[in-house]
This record gives structure tokens, C-alpha cells and sequence, in this order.
């Protein structure tokens, strides 16, 4: 009789609902299921008193990540047909910066009656946006005191990271702030309640402090100095609040407790990994977890990760974060804000019904769409420039061009915008080597694909598995189940193993055209004219103190 | 009995119809008619033998012009229901530079049988775009000579004037060059055949010699030297086949001929007027004879005119002409390539059917289009740059904008570009005082007479003459009949006096908002600065060429 299949679990916690994979370690899929959040987005009324929110507010219900999760788990053992003992490992990803305050137990706020009808109370999911005075006065206090870390974000703190949120509460709501004995990512907050434990031990994931909330495995977390600041009761927000210890994604960080597996149906004890970001685990379960592979997650926006043996500060680049990704290499991030929303804003404003006409016209065109160029940040610009109130535009165009002209233009926008990208991270040193292509856009629009390999100059893999968040957290608790119960000598050989279903000779490659990379060239070059014009105006003062050139003086 | 009404006649020549139009002296109509040429434009084969023509060419046939006036003629002669006797002067307005060979009789080389199969024998008309490496060669040229009349057109000739299309008969066909005794526009060759006589009498208009063919009152036309050397055979083309007199419209030039009035059935001896561009002759028929009054003719492109007491060089205006546009003031010819045609480009591409969703979407919008922001040049940029090479662009889009923000964009980008010809022309001391709108767009688009008034901050009459031509060639036709046939003291009192029935109180007069005039102070600085942007990207090197700074030089 044959050895029981040994699996592992990976839970993928998205804005809607969460997903259980059940893979073995060769990365075959045994057990597969989505369960929706009973509450989804809390965007219009508190749960409890029914009160309005505010827009902008965006929250999220924390039994209702118990309580989908143990579902899920439970529908996915039972497609697999695998026992409890049979599942080695647990893997976690999340949204981030989704972040909470809890008790010292790890009771949620908003789980206490006494605090459940006050709304900053409650998680705040990673697109609550209603912290944008706080964001502001914190990159404005950070510039002004030249503050090292802000180097490694581009020089830019993000609206939805950590303590933008922290201090939206504080300013808001004193009384939940001083209520709170823990603040964390709601990632680090499941992991936590897998395990159990007291909250001075609590495991903070090194990706999500790395790349939310400005910490270093170096020097830790902003200074107290630049916190009170902020405001004076933020001062010791770190050692009063933030308990616990930094912990790699695969690192093994306890074992299920024993109330946790009744609840989910798993065996006590079982090998449980620090948390990750989901968009970071998608990088694992796209099978790059070594150096010099980008992967590029395409949807509405796209992020673009990789990793590297050594952290150089590239400027521009939003993310450079150790053991960001996985343990012992240095995780890059880097995104563009309006990919797939933009080429369907295009589509709707050029009055098309849908892309089929459009992709087919567009196709037909040569590269550089006969002298039509597109400044992509139809949603600002997030790599490198870092700056949400960027605009775009459409450049070269006459009365003989149509919307096949204006489409392609915005395609070839959007690569350009790559490129550069990845020229920033080769000029600091930081090789790039490989691409790979996920998400779901790039199955959509093949075209777009083709583009990028030609304006890259560079092959393109597309992989098309559905789910790589979640292959990427079952990887990591394959990781955390350890040597001697996977025969994987370290991370890399564990996701390059399990990767191999997905990413193997079945996957698609795109490969790119010397000729029309030739072509791309100069309108490569044209397109960084003009994205330095349109971000020098920007930048520049108000409009109407600019003396501008009289024609005679031309 | 009454004294019998005495009328003028206009003829108006355009590209394809002639429309006569019988006025009073108080500028009330008695009959008007327009007939068709029966070869209309002749683009795709040569009539006689069939031949196939290249592209760019546009031909006319001089019979046509002859047949299809007398029968326009006589048909407003008949709507009128006066006698030729009543008929005291003719204005003759046309299409320029549409131009022809001839013998010193006055014969078309092309209505002679041995030049009828010859392409280069015919007419061709304004709008012949074959003369591509002529033009630029005479660019060059003059360009490197620093000729000074270069000046007076902004620094740049144009593809549709004569000297081009005469230097490409002469390369393309040396010997239709030799057998043509005399080369002239069409207008001034209508005029000579009304009036007769030697060719060496013939009257050229200053207002077509000086807007289409270099001519100046003072130097002539360019020097022999120049001439040569574009062609050694060039060098003595305005001495040997370019004979006659320079008249300015509203000069009387001669008497109808007896011949000709058989034909078109007036009376021999009638005053007939020298020649004027079909334009410039609506700048008369709107009334506007008096320095300070900017006439915008409003169509698929617009050609903004006006008259001042003296020739100021005006940098990028295109054509300043003594007697340009009546004996006595100097003529300013200014233009916008792409107006009601830009307009119809937007509204397709952007799928919509009409303009009426469009108009009322972007009425409702604040000026300034919430930041985007168009830059006109669709069909290049006539004034003040000369480039028919440079390209539009919107700038400032994000994913939020719709149709309606793009399309009042254009109209505003219209009304930027207008303005910048305004300030130019005050800049050099040319007053602009009053503005006129007439031509077909402003009553098809109200908004955009409105935006053009609030960027402007300037009231603007719109008038609704739908033969301004027509009746300014007319008032022509009474100034050459002279002060004792009509009792106007000069050119001005007669066109003050024959334009008020449609200049007077019951023209729409659109009024300048003061706020939104405020708003648009800086958004047209923006379009400033990013015209210049733009102007400096296309004349520029090869992009290859250019370093672009690096991001961390930023």
C-alpha cells in the first residue's frame, strides 16, 4: 500500500472572501475552495447600530475570517479526500495593510460589546482611504527631517499603510487608541489565533511591517522621536502596542493550537508559517523564489515584484524589503496604478461595447500607433515617481487616427511604463532576468502580452493558474513543516518543486520581435520626454506665478 | 415714379459652385443664385483623355467659371427682377491661390487642343497639394537667404500659394512652363476676362498677389536671384510671363466688355472691381472695413482677419498685406488649420452619434474641464507656428474623465489657441477691438462661442450671413462704381452702410462671463506651456539623438 499523500495547506485571505488549497509537495492540487465573508466590505453601515460611515471608510468583520476560513478548510479536506494528519503545513496570505486593534488576548475591539458601535473600532480593510490628512502630514514630517527609511518606499509613505491608520484612530477616536493593547495586520492577527500564545510573542510577519508599516530588520520601526512628532501619545506607539516578534514568510512560527484545529478541522501542533501579502505570495506560487525573476500581477493595477540577494535603494521603487517575500533574500516592489481599469476606461470612453473590435483594429497597427503616444497615469503614477495626483494623456494625434490608434497608444503606455521600471532596478544593480506574467489580464489580452515582450525586448511567460496566492501560502507552509517532513532543502527548492505544475513546459511564453524592439526604441525615449515634462508641471508652483516664454523670445 | 433701384454685383467664386448676389446700396438683397461647376473639383482623371491624375492633385476648368457665372447671373438677375441698367459695379471674389497658365490673350493653355492632354496645362486648385518638395525647397532657400519678406508670412510659405505650384510645372513639365505666356491666379483671370485687353494691362489683385505670392506695394516680388536659383529658368518669371498692374480690391479696374456682357447678360461698360480672396472678401461682407475688428470665419478651419492703419511684422502671423483687403489699410490674415473639423474628429472618435449628447454634457461642465486639457493642433498649427507638422493631445486625464471632458477640452484648446493670436498681434501694436464671428460653425455651436467670448473676456458679434463673400465682393463692385454712381464717400462708407442689414441690432451679441474669464487665466498659461512643450518635441533632433535625464538626476 502507498504512502499517504502528504499536502499542505495555503489560505489566501482576499477583499471578498477567502480561499483554502490543499496541494502536495510535488504542488498538485488536491482540494480546492472559496468561501465569501459573511459581511464582505463594510463600506456604508456598522454592523451592531447600522450607524453611516463615512465614505472612503472601508472595514472588515474578523469572525468573519474564522468563520470562512474553517468552511473553507472543511470543503477543501473534504474534496481532497485527505485526512487531518496528512496535511503537514499551514500557509497564510493576506490583503495588507487590513489591520486591527485587539486586546491582549487577541480580542478584537469590535468583538467587545462596550466598543463594537464605535467605528474605528473595528478592521480597517487595506482600501479604507479615509487616512489621506494623516498620510499627508506624515511624508511632509518625513521629508522634513530627511528620515532614512523613506528611501526604501520611493520616498513616499502610502495612504493605506499602517500608521497612517494608527493615527487616523488616534486622531479620530482617542478612546479606541488607549483601548487598544495591540495593533496589527489582520494576517499577523490569524496567524496569531492559529497559534495562540501571549501577545509579547505574537508573529509579525517581516513582509508586511517590511512593506506597510516602514520597518527593518536593521532598525526596526520609525523613531519615537518622528512618532511623537506626529502626535505626542504616538511617541511609544512601537513598545506600548505593537508587541511581538519579526518573523520570515516560511518561517516556522508555532504549531496549531489545539482549540484552533477543532475549529478547523486540523491536526493540533501543525506546522504554522509567519503570514505574507497575498500579492507577494503570488510571486512564490508564480515558482520565482530566486533572484532576477520579475512577476508581473496584472489586473486593474498591476504590481511587479522580485528578488534579489542584496537590497540596493533603487530610487522610485515603493518596496526594498529583507525577507520581504521569503526568508534571506531581499524582496523589490514595484507597481503601476492603472493597468487593466485604464484600458477599460479607454474602451468606455472611445464609446466601444467591448475590446474584440478594438484588440483586432489595434493589432493591425505598427509599434509606436503612427506617432500616437500615452502617458498611462490615468491613475497617477506609482513606480517610480510615487505621486497619485499624476495625470496621463495622449500626445501626436491628428484628424486621421481613431480609437484603434488611441487604444494601442495606452497598450504601449503601459509597457513603456514597465520598461522603465525595469531599467531603474538594472541601473541600481538588481538583475532582471526573467518575466513572468499572471493575474488576470494577461489571458484577456494577448496583445498586450506581445507588446511587452517587444517593448522589454525580453520573453514573457504567462501562467495561468487561478489561484497563485494561495499555491504561494501553501508553499510556505510546506516551508515551515521543515526539512525532515518535506525532504525540501530550503524555500527555494520547496516553491521551484511546487511550481512546477504551473509553471512548467506547459506554460505559454511570449516571445519578443527584434524587429519591432528595434522600432520601440525611440518611442520608448519620447515617452520619458514626456512623462518628465508632465511630472516637471506637476511639480512646478502654481500656475499663474510662472512666467512662461513669449513666441518672439523662441 | 420711384427712381429704379440701382444694385451691385458679387461674384463669388468657391470651390465648387459660384453664387451672384444682387444687392442695394443700403446692402439689402434682390437676388442671389448659386450654380454648380459641371467638372466640380477634378481630382481623379483629367477630363479629354481620362487620365488618370496623382494623388494631391486638384484641377478646375476655366469654362466652368465662365458657363457657371453667366447662368448664375441671370438667374439672380431674374429673382431680382432688374434691368442691366441697374446693375452700376462687379466684385469678383475666388478661391486662392488657385492659379493657371495662359496665353497672352487670355486662353487657358489647357483649352488649347495641343496642351489639352497635359495635366500641368489645367487650373489647378487652392487646395492642389502636389507641390510638397517645391515648397520645402523654397523654404530652405529663403530661410538660409534670410529673405526679408519672409517675415511678413510668419516665416513660412505655404503649399497651396504660386510660386510652388509654378516652380513644380516647370520641374515636372518645363515645356507646359515655356508655352505659358502668362501665369495668374484664377480671380484675376476672371477679372480680365470681364474687362478684356493686353495682358500687360491685366489687373492683379495686391490682395492674392500679396497673401499667396510674396508680393509687397513696396519690393514686388521676390528678387530674380532668388527665383534663379530654385530654377535657373525661374529667374526671369515675374519680368517674362507674370505681366500686369496691381489694383487693390474696390479699385475699379475697367468696364465690362462687350463681349462679356452679351454673355452674362449686363451692360457693357459696367465698373468691375479688381480681385479679392473669397475669405477676405467676408471680411467685408461682415461689416468690417475699420482697423481693430477681428473677423473669425468659422468653418472645418477658421481664418481670423483684420485691418489696422499700419504693417507691424508680427511674429507667426501668416500674411500682413497692404491693400490686402481694401485699398488703404493693411490686411492681417491669421488662421487655425483644425476648428469645426477638429470638433467632428472628437465627436467620432469618441462613438458618439451627434453632437447634441456632447454639447449638453460639456455645457455643464466648469471651465477648465476639470483639468484636461487639449492642445488644438489636430491639423497642424497655423498661426502662430506654421507647422502643419505638429500634432494635438489631450493632457490631464484620469480615469474619472469622460467624453464630455474631452470634448469641451477642444473647444477650450480652440479658444486658447485663438487667444494666443490676439495677444500676439496686441503684443506687436495691432489693435483688436471688436470681434466677428460668421461662417458656419457658431450657429451649429453656441457653446463654443461662449467659451471663445469667457477665455477671450470679450464680447463677440456672431453674424448670420450665409454669403458674406458674396456681399463683401459686392460692396467691392459699388466702391468701384465710384463716388458719383453711389454716393459713399470711400471703401469704408460703403461697407458700414452695405453691411447693416446684417450687422445691425439684430445680430446675437454673446457677452464674456468675468468669472469664468478669471478661471481661465492660468488653465490658458498651462496651455501655453505645453504648446511650447510640444513645439520644442517636434523640432527637436532625431529622438535617438537625445539624452534624456535620468531619474536620478531629477
Amino acid at each position: 500500500m502507498a504512502e499517504p499523500t502528504t499536502v499542505t495547506l495555503g489560505l489566501d485571505f482576499g477583499t471578498e472572501s477567502v480561499r483554502a488549497l490543499l496541494v502536495d509537495l510535488a504542488g498538485r492540487e488536491h482540494g480546492v475552495a472559496a468561501v465569501p465573508y459573511p459581511h464582505g466590505q463594510i463600506t456604508r453601515t456598522l454592523p451592531v447600530t447600522g450607524e453611516s460611515l463615512p465614505a472612503d471608510f472601508a472595514l472588515q468583520h474578523p469572525a468573519d475570517w474564522l468563520d470562512a476560513a474553517a468552511e473553507a478548510v472543511q470543503k477543501a479536506m473534504a474534496e481532497a479526500g485527505v485526512t487531518a494528519e496528512q496535511v503537514i503545513g499551514i500557509g497564510v496570505d493576506f490583503t495588507s495593510c487590513t489591520m486591527l486593534p485587539a486586546r491582549a488576548d487577541g480580542t478584537p475591539l469590535c468583538m467587545i460589546d462596550d466598543w463594537a458601535d464605535r467605528m474605528y473600532a473595528w478592521p480597517k480593510l487595506w482600501k479604507h482611504h479615509a487616512a489621506t490628512a494623516q498620510t499627508d502630514r506624515i511624508n511632509a514630517l518625513a521629508r522634513e527631517r530627511r528620515e532614512p527609511w523613506l528611501n526604501r518606499y520611493g520616498g513616499v509613505v502610502g495612504l493605506e499603510w499602517l500608521f497612517p491608520k494608527i493615527l487616523e484612530t488616534l486622531e479620530q477616536d482617542e478612546a479606541v487608541y488607549d483601548a487598544a493593547d495591540v495593533w496589527l495586520e489582520a494576517g499577523d492577527w490569524f496567524v496569531w489565533q492559529l497559534i495562540g500564545g501571549e501577545a509579547s510573542k505574537l508573529p509579525r510577519s517581516t513582509c508586511q511591517a517590511g512593506y506597510k508599516a516602514m520597518w527593518s530588520a536593521d532598525v526596526g520601526y520609525p523613531d519615537e522621536d518622528f512618532l511623537a512628532a506626529l502626535h505626542p501619545k504616538l511617541g511609544d506607539v512601537v513598545t506600548a502596542k505593537m508587541p511581538g516578534r519579526h518573523c520570515a514568510p516560511g518561517e516556522r512560527v508555532g504549531g496549531l493550537s489545539a482549540e484552533m484545529a477543532e475549529r478547523i478541522g486540523l491536526q493540533a501542533g501543525t506546522a504554522v508559517s509567519a503570514a505574507i501579502i497575498d500579492a507577494h505570495a503570488g510571486v512564490l506560487g508564480a515558482g520565482a523564489a530566486e533572484p532576477g525573476v520579475l512577476v508581473m500581477v496584472m489586473g486593474t493595477s498591476s504590481c511587479h515584484m522580485l528578488n534579489d540577494e542584496t537590497g540596493q535603494d533603487v530610487p522610485g521603487v515603493a518596496g526594498i524589503v529583507k525577507d520581504g517575500i521569503i526568508g534571506g533574500l531581499y524582496g523589490y516592489e514595484t507597481g503601476q496604478a492603472a493597468v487593466g481599469d485604464a484600458f477599460d476606461w479607454v474602451r468606455r470612453t472611445l464609446g466601444e461595447a467591448d475590446f474584440a473590435t478594438l484588440d483586432k483594429a489595434a493589432a493591425a497597427l505598427d509599434p509606436g500607433s503612427d506617432g500616437v503616444l500615452c502617458i498611462d497615469w490615468f491613475n497617477g503614477c506609482r513606480t517610480p515617481l510615487m505621486d497619485g495626483s499624476l495625470r496621463g494623456g495622449w500626445f501626436g494625434l491628428t484628424l486621421n487616427h481613431g480609437p484603434d490608434h488611441l487604444y494601442r497608444a495606452a497598450l504601449e503606455g503601459s509597457a513603456y511604463g514597465l520598461r522603465w521600471i525595469v531599467e531603474l532596478l538594472r541601473e541600481a544593480g538588481v538583475a532582471v532576468d526573467r518575466f513572468v506574467a499572471t493575474g488576470g489580464l494577461p489571458f484577456h489580452n494577448p496583445l498586450l502580452v506581445q507588446i511587452y515582450a517587444d517593448v522589454l525586448g525580453e520573453p514573457i511567460k504567462v501562467l495561468a493558474s487561478t489561484h497563485g496566492p494561495a499555491l504561494g501560502a501553501a508553499m510556505l507552509g510546506a516551508v515551515a513543516a521543515g526539512t525532515e517532513r518535506t525532504g525540501f532543502a530550503d524555500a527555494r527548492e520547496a516553491v521551484a518543486t511546487m511550481s512546477a505544475p504551473v509553471t512548467g513546459d506547459a506554460a505559454m511564453i511570449v516571445q519578443p520581435d527584434a524587429d519591432r524592439h528595434a522600432q520601440y526604441q525611440s518611442h520608448y525615449l519620447r515617452y520619458r520626454r514626456f512623462a518628465e515634462f508632465l511630472a516637471d508641471q506637476a511639480s512646478s508652483p502654481s500656475t499663474d506665478d510662472v512666467q512662461i516664454e513669449t513666441w518672439e523670445e523662441r
